[in-house]
């Protein structure tokens, strides 16, 4: 008989039942051959005494590995691995800890230069710039959780836990268009609004209905990173126009029009990102008819509205938007925190509609336990509370920082105060190089990051964008500290 | 001097500031001209006299109103209208009410005739067929807002609020290793792990990746809904393959790939969706060989693992292939509930590094806060005794249903007892039609659904798939009642 006592082995610690591990240990004797085909199988009481097992785990194996229809059973003759079971080809593997890597495929994919690696894991000693985020200790985790609990308890939550509209949860709507309405001058209804997963989700929907191969969009010279490549990814093509201190000029986007038909122009009206300056009113209405006169969409993406230090937030184009042109898009992750996925796109009913459709293809449906806490959370005033509260401390860090930059460095970066947001468009002088202040500051454990996605367009502007809102006094005051450590290495080279 | 007083209304209900309510009621006035360019505005004392409010509102207001470039102070002249500001194009409006509608888009945008309505509001009175889902009513949403509110009070959590890796969160995929090492038989490592926001992102990362216009992706004839219209999505050709008792026929697939270049074959193996068969051991291990053989990929959907009445869940195809050719996708959403968007996509490290780069564009990166909270849910152990609870509890509705089913409609429905899942394959009588059905069971307040969906490949089976899970005894009883009624009447025409 073939030695069952020795080629199978239990794990009495494992979660597995003692039949399944048994009936997966035979499934490979048989798929390696080592089981041969027409073998026959020991009986349940032979085998189970063999095993030292209760002879009911031998039955349920067997019983198992027949309906899998890995073995047959002959009547009156017993149990058989069957004669016809194709056998596995498997590759040769050099070790079994091939086993558990997996590391090529077994087919051919498409693989898209634009898709390029997110950042690595980070090391708890290195300070990372960022293009400007929250920061997270600021974030009332604890009473958006309560109020996740709070509402998860409830007796009619049951109807919102199967699946549900690809549009979002109607409350969630239903408040954001109040919001919206009274925070940003839109005037809009629950039928031009639909919840995203945050702004790239926005960008992502928008560019797959908006733009095929060879499609046009406008950007600025400098823009942001993955709005470019997500319009890359759809093969489309992005013409630059020039930013200056009253942000994209639309004179030359008006020249474009009369030369090519245009899809979309993208535009971050509020803050230009990267450069953080703000569209002029001139140039507001002057896109808004250029967009009606071309029939082409604007993708406003609003990502900081909320946080403006020295004015009022300048209402976003979408408020003055009457024929329909512009898809408007926004989230709660610059306001409260990337890890809350709770933005909107506002649009058209027509586009909007066909944006959710297409929403239901991608993940089906949003969360609709954190909608409706978030829909609480604003329509509460809590949301509003949180932006007033952060946005002193914000104004505080901005003021340090800038300070800091101006004061310790002897001219080597040149910057424009932000009026608003939470990162400084910061330019380094031209005797030296972001590459060269990148290796260097690495050595006083400062993580510049991917300093060349500030300037697709390789106009050589030497200028990144440092986020100051993230880190508090302190740590300003260290990252201001590695940062001159860097520079007087460098000018000392 | 212009009739401020009349054209201006304060809400003093409103949270907004009253001196951006003066300005931007201003700037509707200027934009439609009521102000004419050269206007010269009143001293700031003078207007806040008219107005009755304090004079820094005015001030204020002004600012504003400069800052945004719609207004210009002349020194010694006062503050104008600019001469040189466009006017904003407008469409006529007909009346108020459309201000706030925005129907129709101003630009031209793709729309796909793939992308179909999702279905509409629910009516509380009326019963609505699914296709099988989970009773809401046994979710313990309690249970795991308590972990998600423990893990967001940690201090530690701070780390987890801002941007993160686009593969999910760490801990989630080591406590996947382990769980589908353990219960699923693969041989994976965290490299092979993706944490996506359900299956459907499972799908429709692969098929981003996988198909491009004309290729060719082969599925079952009768096949998931959602699948199909995802690579028809892509433009990709779609080639069906019979599905028998023992799953989808591998020897068709083999003519195929003798005849034609094979991308991926899309299978639910454990229960075919939607007939609920299970794919024979025989033809699994042809299956792996042919894509070994054929370099094409499978898309192993595995939507119900975990629900199996009569035997040991079946090992997926997964578990199998040491060839990199299986990309495997889960979620919770049917052994949880469909509102908690976690699932996962199991694929050779290679195919698995691009999908996690796609995923960035698509939505940035999953929730954090809710996987580490699933995290905890899974490695507790708490998910498998909640599988355990409400499979007892399933057992029993498919036993009641398919009595009923079987005993009180004399030969209408033709059926097999489904060995595992939530739904029963239910032929109508070919004397009758779904069309018939859907339409008399809405007078008995019985939705039928989308019953064509079953059939995209118009073989004229006359099935449909009926989901039994997510109703208790007496809701049974009521279904099976209404369903009584309507094929009576049918009976009557």
């Amino acid at each position: 008989m073939f030695p069952f006592k020795t080629s199978i082995q239990f794990d009495r610690q494992c979660n597995q039942s003692l039949y399944l591990q048994l009936a997966n240990q035979i499934i490979q004797l048989i798929k390696n051959q080592t089981l041969a085909p027409n073998t026959k199988l020991p009986g349940s009481r032979t085998l189970a005494e063999e095993l030292n097992v209760h002879r009911k785990t031998i039955v349920a194996c067997y019983e198992e590995l027949l309906l899998q229809g890995w073995i047959e059973s002959i009547p009156k003759k017993g149990t058989f691995v069957p004669s016809s079971l194709p056998v596995l080809q498997q590759q040769k593997l050099s070790n079994s800890a091939t086993d558990g890597l997996r590391e090529r495929a077994g087919f051919s994919f498409y693989k898209n230069s634009v898709l390029s690696e997110k950042p690595a894991k980070k090391d708890d000693d290195f300070m990372y710039l960022n293009d400007g985020t929250s920061d997270g200790r600021l974030t009332p985790t604890d009473e958006i959780a309560r109020t996740y609990r709070r509402i998860s308890a409830k007796k009619m939550i049951t109807k919102h836990l199967s699946y549900g509209s690809t549009y979002g949860n109607e409350t969630l709507r239903e408040v954001l268009v109040d919001y919206l309405n009274t925070t940003r001058g839109l005037h809009i209804t629950k039928d031009n609004v639909l919840i995203t997963r945050g702004s790239q989700m926005g960008i992502w929907l928008s560019s797959q209905l908006l733009l095929q191969e060879e499609d046009i969009i406008v950007v600025g010279n400098t823009n942001y990173d993955s709005a470019d490549s997500t319009f890359l990814y759809q093969k489309s093509r992005i013409e630059r126009v020039l930013v200056d201190e009253d942000g994209i000029v639309t004179d030359d986007i008006e020249k474009l029009c009369k030369l090519k038909q245009i899809k979309a122009v993208y535009v971050t009206t509020h803050h230009h990102h990267p450069t953080t300056v703000t569209l002029s009113a001139k140039r507001r209405i002057h896109l808004l008819n250029l967009a009606k006169q071309y029939n082409f969409a604007i993708i406003e993406d609003d990502y900081d509205y909320d946080f403006n230090y020295n004015h009022a937030p300048i209402l976003p184009l979408a408020s003055h938007d009457l024929n329909g042109n512009v898809i408007y898009i926004g989230s709660v992750c610059k306001s409260v925190a990337p890890v809350y996925r709770i933005g909107y796109l506002i649009a058209s009913r027509e586009f909007l509609d066909e944006a959710a459709k297409l929403r239901g293809f991608v993940d089906r449906q949003g969360d609709a336990l954190l909608e409706l806490t978030f829909a609480d959370f604003i329509k509460s005033g809590d949301l509003d509370r949180h932006i007033r509260k952060v946005m002193k401390i914000y104004k505080q860090r901005r003021d340090l920082f800038c300070a800091l930059l101006k004061n310790e460095f002897d001219g080597v970066f040149q910057f424009e105060i932000p009026k608003g947001g939470m990162a400084v468009w910061t330019k380094l002088n031209s005797n030296y190089s972001w590459a060269t202040v990148s290796e260097v500051a690495r050595t006083y454990k400062l993580e510049i990051g991917d300093w060349q996605r500030y300037d697709n367009a390789n106009l050589g502007h030497n200028h990144i964008r440092i986020g100051f809102a993230s880190y508090n006094e302190d740590e300003i005051y260290e990252l201001i500290h590695r940062l001159k450590q860097t520079i007087a290495d460098i000018k000392n080279l």
